[in-house]
């Protein structure tokens, strides 16, 4: 079984999302376990704030040490691991790393928000960033959900016969070819007519010849 | 006020998702306003399929055109737009495209699942592909949730004063340098004392150089 913990201000937001489709069965098959931690209950403060001004001056809050440390430190020893800040400093976020991610056994994640987090905390931790890619969101938590989605797919058992083969996308370098199914003309388009030729070598050099096609138009920068 | 509209499997995910922090607040304020369409509400089997077997063969379902067709004509005209589909073939999202897209009225998001959709709803709705990054997810939703999200915060009036500086990392092609906050040392650390000294020049100076800095160690590329 594979352990997330999430440390985040938003602790029903990183539940919720997984409480839906895929995930949700994994969870209650016990292939994957998904922990909140609310970062705000180890403020030390009455009004239970978690951030305050930076110094040196500017705009924006930051999210102190002290709470973060605390929440980390308040996880399970045997579900420490790997702890990983979702920033869009970080390293970006592949599939490459989305496979190298799903052999560990515990990851904990760190959702920041306001204008970052107290680079002290991130030092003691040793933490890893981590980011999804080159836009700005309001928090950590999506970034931390598609993280922990594109990871946990991967987990043994996890996906279900009929799931488990969407790998295609990047495996190969190569954009999927498209994907037509009943009925065979919708709104006065046919499907290609090699689909329903039954002839196997045809169909799987005309994929071949369609996943090329795409990748060249859509992303050439993969075929570098 | 800006709409933006879900097609999906999920819509109780889609909706969670914005019902916390800044995006739940925007949405009472009357800035930004999401829906949730339910494909499957628009199967015509008893069943309420919405997938069926790849033409050609191959492992892994494909989400039929008919319901997702069905999905798009029942949102009423004034809040059709832009057709979005999240896609691991599409473009891939950058604060650009945030930045564009958050101009629109209103965007129209289909989530796909299972080995993806009919070719030809895409083609007859003209779909746009959007990717937020080289990995698969379970489905379309956490990527359109990270779009919405991207999107909506740059929408006038969405983000509060606190909130609105977060633009840095990308706005000028560098990472953002390291923040500190109370107290002056934690665990040992010290805040750097430049932050203290209240010497405003000296402080912009080392923030720049600590940029520099930081995107030539994390992030190379983004000098280029």
């Amino acid at each position: 079984m594979k352990q997330y913990t999430v440390l985040t201000l938003f602790p029903d937001m990183i539940l919720q999302a997984f409480s839906h489709s895929i995930l949700a069965r994994a969870q209650k098959e016990g292939h994957i376990h998904i922990d909140a931690v609310d970062i705000r209950a180890f403020s030390k403060n009455k009004q239970k704030h978690i951030d305050d001004y930076p110094y040196g001056g500017g705009a924006g809050m930051v999210m102190q040490a002290q709470p973060i440390y605390d929440a980390y430190q308040s996880i399970p020893h045997e579900k420490k691991g790997r702890f990983i800040y979702l920033s869009p400093q970080g390293k970006t976020f592949t599939q490459k790393i989305a496979q190298e991610l799903s052999k560990e056994s515990n990851i904990v994640f760190l959702c920041g928000h306001y204008e970052g987090v107290d680079e002290r905390v991130l030092e003691e931790l040793c933490a890893e960033e981590l980011s999804i890619g080159d836009f700005v969101l309001t928090g950590g938590e999506i970034a931390a959900i598609a993280v922990i989605d594109a990871v946990a797919r991967l987990v043994p058992n996890v996906l279900g016969k009929e799931e488990s083969f969407q790998e295609e996308s990047f495996s190969y370098g190569l954009l999927e070819y498209p994907q037509y199914t009943r009925p065979p003309v919708f709104m006065g388009r046919a499907v290609p007519d090699v689909l329903l030729s039954g002839h196997h070598a045809n169909i799987e050099k005309w994929r071949k010849e369609q996943s090329i096609l795409r990748t060249k138009q859509k992303r050439p920068d993969l075929l570098k």
